[in-house]
C-alpha cells in the first residue's frame, strides 16, 4: 500500500561543507539522503575518509558523502535541495559558485548569517524555490575534515520572502527526525533581522581592540550603552524595511548574553585567525538598508567605518608580506 | 647698569620628566635655568648620569638636572615655574603629585594633551598663575634616561583661561632662545580644542583592530567619513563651549595627515605596549562636554564606548595574569 512505501529521500548538495555545512549534511545523510558536498579545501582527505564529526548532543555523526566535488561544475545531476552554507564573503560569488548545479526542480536553501543576502539568488534563479534559514549552533572545524559540534543546533527555516512551502516542511521534518530542532517561520526575514540585532552590534564591536569577548563588551555602562544603541538602530532599520521587532528584544539579547559564559564572536575569531570577516552580510547590508530607508544609524555607521579601516590595514599588511 | 645685568634665570621643576618633559627641561637647562625633575622611574640612573637627549634638530641636549626628586615632597624650595609634563591618566592625581612643590609665587605650566584638563589645578591652586600649553613634538624614550627627539618641537602657550601674562612671555622667550618655536596664544583653550579635533578622532579609531596607522584609517571612503564625522562633532562641541574652530580646519587636518608618512598615534602605541591610554583627556572630556552642552556626538560616543570595552578587556586580562 502506498502509505507503507517510504517516499524516496531527496538528494542533497551542500556548497561550503565547512563546520556548519558538514554538520547539517551529516544529519541529512543519517536520515538516508544522498548527500554530495562541494569542498574547496580538504578535498582529497574527505574523498578518502569522509567527514569526521563529533557531536556533543548527537554522538558520532561522521559520514562519507556520496560524492566530494571540487566545484559545482562537477555535479552531474542537479540535487533536490542545494544547501548554501558558506560564509557570506566579498571574495565569494555565490551565484557563480552554485549555478552549474542548479536544476529546474532544485530548491536552494541558504543557511547563512546576515540580512538582505537573498537578492543574488532571486535574480539569478527567479524560477527556483528559495528557502532562507538561520543556524543557531556552536560548531567548529578542528582539523582538516574534522568538525566538533559543541552545543545548540537549532534552525529557523522559511520560504523567501515569506510563507512555508511544502519543500520547507519536508526539509524541516528531516532535520527534526535527525535530532535538530527546526522552527518553521512564515516570516523568516523578520527572524533574520532579529538575529542580526545581536550580530550587527556585538560582532563589529568585538573586533575592536583586537578581539573582545562578550564580558568585556558589557563590563562598562558606556560599553553596554553603545551595544544597546547599535541594537536600537538595527531595530529601527528592520521596522523601516517592514520587519518590526518585538518589544523587549534588546533587553532579552543583553540578558541572554550576560547569562552565557564570556565568549568571542565569530567575527572576533575570524579577525584573530586572519580570516575574511562577514562584514557586509552582518553590518554593511544593515547600514545600506538604513541609508536607503533614511533611518539614522550613527553607531552602526561608526562601527562600519572602523571595520573598513581594519580591512584596509589587513590588506596593507598582506601587501607587505 | 641695570640693563646690562642679566635677570636671574627662573628656577624650574619638571613633574613627569619622561620624553616630553625631559626634552623641554633640557632646553631650559641649556638656557641657564636651574632645573629640577621629579621622576618616578629611572630615578637612580638619572641621578647618576643625567638625561641623555639626542635631538634631530638641536643636537646633543643631554643634561644633568640640579636635583632628581622621587616626588614633590622632596622639593625644598618651590620653583618659579612648575612644568607638568605627565600624560593625563586616570591613575595619576595631578594635584597630589605637585602640591608640596607649589609655592605662592609658583607658575604652574601644563604641557599636556586634551581639553578641559585645567580644572583640578584652578580648584586646588586658585591663587597661582596657570599657563596651559600644547606640544607638537615627536620625541620618545628609547631607554631608561635616554630620549630621542625626532622632529618638530613647537609649543603653543598661553595663560588660562585666556590672555598672555608676563610669566608666559618670559617662558616663551626662553624656549625661543633655546631653539623652540613657541607661539603665544591669548586663547589657548581654543588651540587645545583645535588639536583635540585631530586627537579625539584619530587616536581612538587607531586603537581599533589592535592598532591602525593613519594610512589605514584614511584608506577607505567609509573610514575617512567617520574620521570627518568625529571631527565635526568635536568642532560642534568646541563651538558650544565658546571655542568655535576656524573654517577649513577639518580639511586641513585630513590633508595634513595624508601628506605625512603613515604613522601610529600615541594612543595606538600606548595600546600596543600595554600602557595606560589618555582616553579621558582626549576623548572622555569631549564626550562629557558634548553631553553637558547637549551637542549630538554619536560618533564620539561610539568610540568612547569601544575604548571602555577595550579597557575592560585589559583589566580582565591583567586580573588573569
Amino acid at each position: 500500500m502506498a502509505q507503507d512505501e517510504p517516499a524516496p529521500k531527496p538528494t542533497v548538495l551542500v556548497a561550503g561543507a565547512g563546520a556548519i555545512g558538514g554538520f547539517y549534511a551529516a544529519v541529512l545523510a543519517r536520515q538516508g539522503c544522498d548527500v554530495d558536498v562541494i569542498m574547496r579545501s580538504d578535498h582529497e582527505l574527505v574523498s578518502a575518509r569522509g567527514i569526521t564529526i563529533d557531536s556533543a548532543t548527537l554522538g558520532d555523526l561522521s559520514f562519507r558523502p556520496r560524492q566530494v566535488l571540487r566545484s559545482a561544475a562537477e555535479c552531474r545531476m542537479p540535487p533536490d535541495y542545494l544547501l548554501v552554507c558558506t560564509k557570506v564573503l566579498g571574495s565569494l560569488d555565490p551565484v557563480a559558485m552554485i549555478r552549474p548545479a542548479v536544476g529546474s526542480h532544485t530548491v536552494i536553501v541558504l543557511i547563512q548569517n546576515g540580512v538582505e543576502i537573498e537578492r543574488p539568488y532571486t535574480e539569478a534563479f527567479p524560477d527556483n524555490e528559495l528557502l532562507s534559514s538561520l543556524a543557531f549552533v556552536a560548531v567548529s572545524r578542528v582539523a582538516p575534515g574534522e568538525v566538533r559540534h559543541k552545543a545548540y543546533g537549532h534552525l529557523v527555516l522559511g520560504s523567501f520572502p515569506s510563507g512555508v512551502s511544502e519543500a520547507a516542511r519536508r526539509l524541516a521534518a528531516m532535520f527534526e527526525a535527525g535530532g535538530i530542532n527546526c522552527t518553521l517561520s512564515d516570516d523568516v526575514v523578520t527572524a533574520r533581522w532579529e538575529k542580526c540585532v545581536w550580530n550587527a552590534a556585538f560582532n563589529p564591536a568585538s573586533v575592536c581592540g583586537g578581539g573582545l569577548d562578550t564580558a568585556a563588551m558589557l563590563a562598562s555602562e558606556e560599553g553596554e550603552a553603545i551595544i544597546r544603541r547599535a541594537m536600537n538602530e538595527v531595530c529601527a532599520t528592520a521596522a523601516a524595511c517592514g520587519h518590526p521587532q518585538r518589544e523587549g528584544l534588546i533587553d532579552d539579547h543583553i540578558a541572554g548574553t550576560r547569562r552565557m559564559p564570556p565568549y568571542k564572536t565569530s567575527m572576533a575569531l575570524d579577525f584573530e585567525y586572519g580570516r575574511e570577516m562577514e562584514v557586509e552580510a552582518i553590518l554593511g547590508n544593515v547600514v545600506r538598508a538604513a541609508r536607503r530607508e533614511q533611518v539614522s544609524a550613527p553607531t552602526l555607521e561608526t562601527l562600519y567605518g572602523l571595520l573598513q579601516m581594519i580591512g584596509a590595514a589587513r590588506d596593507a599588511g598582506a601587501g607587505r608580506g
